[in-house]
């Protein structure tokens, strides 16, 4: 049996599913690659540190280098997140000819242009099915069970933190503060949730998806990023009571102007299968020409759902070495799923030249001509209403909620529409907007 | 730019569809491998027949064995179905050394094995994507996707006749007959539906499935299948009246007993997302012991969903051809995930081994001590009932339907029980019995 060594970079939560499922799975993976694959070395930051892993037989190193430089190392997962140190650990690697495999959402999606071009130089697979959907192998479905495809849009819930939010400020009727608090004492959210609530994390995972549908460069700086701390309770049972749910998505579409590429909150048909997708799981539906829809549902994060991808991808490097020595080439997929320079480059469309239907929610004086006024500026903003649901407050009814959902309008009309909306004395609060999908 | 030459075998549905996609999405495809794949040679069944696709270059054949033979075709792609020609000619293909890629899942459900040592002698790939769940990338999912996984078990809405008509009966309120009328008027089934309403399409699916899923060799004969022509609308209204929906289900589980291989109607939560899965729409859900349940949702079958994944096949092939001529080698992943051989062999578990809950459904006279005779049976044959429901009928309550929900219990002891129940003079109806699965 040959055996083929594989260096850990950082022994966190990732990390530690993953050497775990290498050592209980044994078996499986020696079936599924007829090698068999021993963790010689684990890079750690704080040497010292008991750790909850088997770590018999294994060398522990306090500087990730030494990995990347050890000859006798085949594969080295990085697994400590960011992009500085784990930037130059990847490329190190690389330039000794070492196979790398990585959980880093932000490292591919800020640098995976330049690790990319030097990975194809040394003819060395970098792969990164669990920067994206944790341990759902979207990564792999898109770039090759999905190869006979134009790919035409993909949806996804890729943050947990977001969907779990979501989805119990629906079923709790709490409203974000107070589950984000909740979220944090449960380890669904982190102590400093930005990331993740306002839409950088999405962002990451959407930057990567974009790239392998439709053969684009990653982009990440053209994103259009929103995130859910907007999102009131009041939003979530409007949404309800017009047979929508809100779901925090990832959004790329390619159209005639070129590829839309957007993270915001929206409002999801409750129908749509997506829209059963509740909690911390994550989801990601893909439109296609050939095939049609197709969705891959599972968990987003946690030490063994990530492992499980780490680990895949190293099945997936093994299986392409051929005879060790011999033809220990790079992947036979391209990383990016094309060929680098195969596709045309296509145009990121600005956000305000997207189009798509809206939920808008207001509150006004109620006073005669409110309502005639407001429909005016739509109208004037070339913006067609679908519904208007009114909403009494107060003692006298002194105050309505008006709630409207529009036709698919132009983002920069609507946002001409809101400016001057917003300057009539009647309109007493903010102008919140969601955007309505279809995903039909 | 290296050209890959395909012949088909084989132009109807899914045949038109695979030629259809690879003519159209030819730049993609060619971004996607770095080769042009030309399809040089069609077989068909009839040369004169008026067919719907662009035949233009391309050398039409009366013989098959043309195809399999033909020194200049890299990959056969072998799309007649049934398992007496189409067996014939994937194996000549295979000693001739070319590439087969196959939509036949009755072929590699009962040939397989056969099929497999022959390519494995002769160093090529054989893959058949389009043999389970249509254009839904399932195959790739559990082969590489999950591969650092032990999987626990799968349940796959498999067959889209199936699900069609179970759906349309719950939404219409219509019998099982009446809608494969319709069915068939729309072509959702065939003028003989045996083979789908029956079970025997979803067999020969879950067959493949279960063998990628847990390394054990093809062996369709061993399956426990039930189709879904005794399933009536009072099933499916007294299934919504108590939280679920009746799906037909291909189940595979491992067990310390072995694996359980079996195709039946089911009854689940509504809540779980599977069950929200309508339509000629499939999915199969996965559990593993590292990711947990992760879903894959797609078109189950027609020409582009099919070809779509055909196509996919294809794209592997010619990813892992390397340079033509000089590393023209199989695919490096094992055809039915597992290297031959690697894994223990498992015993498939008898049915009347398996251990599930039940509904069950029957009439009985309403008389004094009627229902406690059957709880009593129950009880002997250690079996719990967890719900009970009456409902009545007839001028004076005459009869009454009885509902009930079982605990898990045994096969062999639910047919021993409903044995004996069966000869109670007061219950005048057949006893219906639907497994409960949780799927959690």
């Amino acid at each position: 049996m040959k055996v083929v060594n594989v260096g850990l970079i950082g022994l966190g939560t990732v990390g530690t599913g993953t050497l775990r499922i290498l050592q209980r799975n044994s078996q499986e993976i020696t079936g599924r690659t007829g090698r068999e694959i021993t963790v010689t070395r684990v890079a750690v930051g704080d040497l010292n540190k008991q750790r909850d892993a088997d770590l018999e037989g294994i060398v522990l190193s306090g500087d990730p280098m030494d990995i990347a430089r050890d000859p006798a190392i085949d594969i080295v997962v990085e697994m400590i997140g960011g992009d500085d140190i784990a930037k130059e650990v990847v490329l190190e690697a690389i330039r000794h000819k070492k196979h790398v495999v990585t959980a880093n959402k932000a490292l591919i999606a800020v640098h995976g242009n330049e690790i990319f071009a030097l990975a194809e130089k040394h003819n060395v697979a970098v792969t990164f099915e669990a920067a994206v959907a944790g341990g759902i192998p979207v990564i792999k479905a898109i770039r090759e069970g999905l190869s006979a495809n134009r790919i035409e849009w993909l949806a996804g819930i890729i943050n947990g933190t977001c969907n779990y939010i979501l989805t119990r400020m629906e079923q709790d009727g709490l409203g974000f503060a107070e589950v984000l608090s909740d979220a944090q004492a449960l380890g669904y959210a982190e102590a400093d949730p930005e990331f993740d609530v306002e839409g950088i994390d999405a962002a990451h995972k959407l930057t990567i998806l974009a790239s392998i549908a439709f053969g684009i460069p990653l982009q990440f700086d053209k994103l259009h990023i929103q995130g859910i701390s907007e999102i009131t309770i009041e939003d979530i049972e409007y949404a309800k009571e017009l047979g929508f749910r809100i779901k925090h998505l990832g959004i790329a579409r390619s159209s005639d102007a070129g590829i839309e590429l957007r993270v915001h909150p929206a409002m999801v048909p409750v129908d749509r299968l997506i829209a059963g997708v509740n909690g911390v799981m994550n989801a990601t539906l893909v439109q296609s020409d050939a095939v049609g829809p197709t969705l891959y549902y599972g968990a987003g994060a946690g030490a063994e759902p990530t492992g499980s991808a780490v680990v895949a991808d190293i099945v997936d490097v093994v299986r392409s070495m051929g005879d060790i020595g011999e033809n220990s080439g790079a992947s036979p997929v391209p990383q990016l799923g094309f060929l680098p320079g195969s596709m045309p480059d296509r145009q990121i469309v600005p956000i305000e030249d997207v189009e798509t239907a809206y939920y808008l929610r207001m509150k006004v004086i109620n006073r005669p001509g409110v309502l005639a006024a407001i429909t005016k500026i739509f109208g004037d903003s070339d913006i067609s209403i679908a519904t208007i649901l009114q909403k009494s407050h107060g003692a006298n009814n002194t105050e309505v909620t008006i709630i409207m959902l529009t036709q698919i309008a132009l983002e920069s009309n609507l946002n001409q529409a809101v400016t001057h909306i917003r300057k009539i004395d009647s309109v007493t609060s903010e102008i919140q907007s969601i955007r309505l999908e279809n995903l039909a």
